[in-house]
């Protein structure tokens, strides 16, 4: 039980992290925004950064989700959500995983074609943004990880 | 017993259809190259794309490995390699969502700076392989979460 009990702090101690890079990442991606010479660019212009808009907004929800049930449980000292948890935990860290690498994806080869690096803070925030992403996509991954054992000690 | 061995030839055929759509992906990705009046857009050139075939060749690497150890654990009826699953599992379902996301990524936006669609074969070839990625994905996960409950059932 006592080991139990660590672990579940330790989970709530890592949401606790991925909400808080979740946020700061939302608020770097949502002023990502560069004029140069009249030509504007903005975060919404492309796809891949309102998936990544979409994976933080979600994400920040369901980790939000996650912390009260895992507070109300530490409180009640109740098992109860192990299997909302393992799910919602694999969804979470899929979701951040996919975010992440579309950001990346597009802002790595999006930069190539800048070559006077105009749009340089641009990007800048992008990867910031993706990079923060990543982060919160590691504590994610790390509570899915002991959440999958907890499924173990279930019994 | 029963539930554990069927429950491992599941595991099996979710891995063989996994190396089936990686294969697949591999040689359509690797042929992804249109020459339009002398520019020629080749996968190699995107820095997202090189990314993506370097998970699908660790992806089949991974895969390969893990068939031939659950070939191996059915005929021995062994419970050897659980947390290696259990971890090679994980693994390699968030390489496969970073890979595919990656591929999404930065297919859905350079198609929109092709106006003329002349490069049309060549964003048709990256999607198909970024989908059937996808479709890897699914396996994979689906094969995690079942590695997960075989941790559970290891005692």
């Amino acid at each position: 039980m006592e080991n139990s009990s660590g672990s579940r702090v330790t989970c709530l101690i890592l949401r606790i992290i991925t909400f808080v890079f979740l946020f700061i990442s939302f608020f770097i991606l949502v002023t990502t925004s560069k004029t140069v010479m009249g030509v504007r660019l903005h975060f919404n212009q492309f796809h891949a950064y309102r998936y990544v808009l979409a994976t933080i907004i979600i994400g920040i929800i369901l980790n939000l989700l996650q912390i009260a049930f895992s507070l109300f449980n530490t409180v009640k000292n109740g098992s109860g959500t192990i299997l909302f948890d393992f799910f919602g935990d694999k969804f979470l860290s899929y979701l951040l995983a996919t975010g992440m690498a579309a950001g990346f994806g597009l802002t790595v080869d999006l930069q190539t074609t800048d070559a006077d690096d105009e749009y340089g803070e641009f990007f800048d925030k992008a990867y910031a943004a993706s990079a923060l992403l990543l982060f919160a996509f590691f504590c994610a991954a790390a509570v899915s990880i002991l959440s999958s054992f907890a499924l173990s000690n279930r019994a």
